[in-house]
């Protein structure tokens, strides 16, 4: 349901905190950057939809933190895109630790279709054949 | 329902990011800043029950990205602390722009009590009179 | 030698790291909060300068990191701005933990003086005047 | 003079600021990616350091800012250590846009060995020899 793409990182000293283990707000930039190449990966960069006049920011997040990880820990992420109504679109988002395979965290966000003066637009038909034309 | 604190606070450049809003991982920053303050105005500092053994690590998240705020922006940020499982406790959060009034984003954490090793422990006494002992 | 101003603030978790101390890329974080503090006190927000096209990014930055601070602690940090150059601005600080008296870091930023292009400009008057106009 | 590493990675949207390019203290979140890295590719990931007891805060930090990138640039990150003093290690880095070849930034991070309470301890002299063994 919905184009998957899967990318692999290790936590930076930078994202860990006094607990020893990984700060909560860092999740969302690694949630960024699972959107980022997932769509790369579909051959549409944000970047240029941006550049098309799309812009589409997150209207909502949701965070499930669920077991610890350290720095320089190799954690795989795994997003998938779909529609979630008929001009938002949600990335899943689930983040697993190679070693022990257990899950590190999981959740979504969901993003709105904006110009570039952040008015709500219709989404493109390009980006809908993008998320909905694809099957995996 | 359990206590209630507000700070303000303006967003830093940092935090700003090329859209020209303030980027939507911060916004877990700022909740922490806002517990932090809460807690201390309750006579408990977050660093006072760390050193009791008292962990409070947040164990989900939540947010929803209302209204654009830029650089400078004063936002006002109220939290609100209450137990929602009997070893669980939660900060509601909503965050409004102090010159326009209008909600810029607002949404909660959950933590769970652990030791220093991140084993549960059960809530001692004196966090649930902290949370649920105080009416305001 | 130019305007001075001081501010408080304390250490967020989130600026800590797995060492317990505050992340080293924080400073630079901390130091755009004392220019903002410091133009505001001046009178001229950093966001009205930008309001009239005068940009100041940052250059070149030095920090020395001198003691360990952790979560929560209170720091004051002291901020003093001058003209480098015939086009250049420098930000002296100084930050102290305000319960020991210790010196916690310090460093510097030098910045120019561009257009929203980017394209360096001549300091327009008023802001020389900001600068140099005002004795301590 | 010491070993040197290379790296390639993309700006995310979290480290980009209102100005459209990166915000400044990112860098020195870099910076630690190439320093990750480099002693990885010497063997000695620094993860093993720390279990070892060996600590390598960050003692001084200077960043020269010198063209704008903006989210999604790839950037090519190329550190060099050295030792700078008896208990004194460098890491000098240069960040270069790879598209356009340009120098985007560069600066370097001193180091002190430390144990794991902060306290100054000679360099092991299997960490000299990493560093100084080696002839590329």
């Amino acid at each position: 349901m919905g184009p998957v793409h899967t990318v692999e990182f290790r936590i930076r000293y930078s994202e860990t905190d006094a607990m020893g283990t990984y700060y909560n707000s860092r999740v969302l930039e690694w949630f960024e950057y699972g959107r980022t190449e997932l769509l790369r990966a579909l051959g549409k960069p944000y970047r240029e939809m941006e550049a098309q006049g799309v812009w589409m920011p997150v209207r909502e997040a949701h965070v499930e933190y669920l077991s610890p990880a350290r720095y320089d820990d190799l954690l795989r992420m795994t997003c998938r895109l779909y529609r979630s109504g008929p001009a938002r679109f949600r990335f899943d988002v689930e983040i697993v630790d190679t070693e022990t395979g257990r899950l590190v965290c999981r959740g979504w966000t969901e993003h709105v279709v904006v110009d570039r003066r952040g008015r709500p637009i219709r989404p493109p038909p390009w980006l809908i054949e993008l998320v909905e034309g694809r099957r995996e």
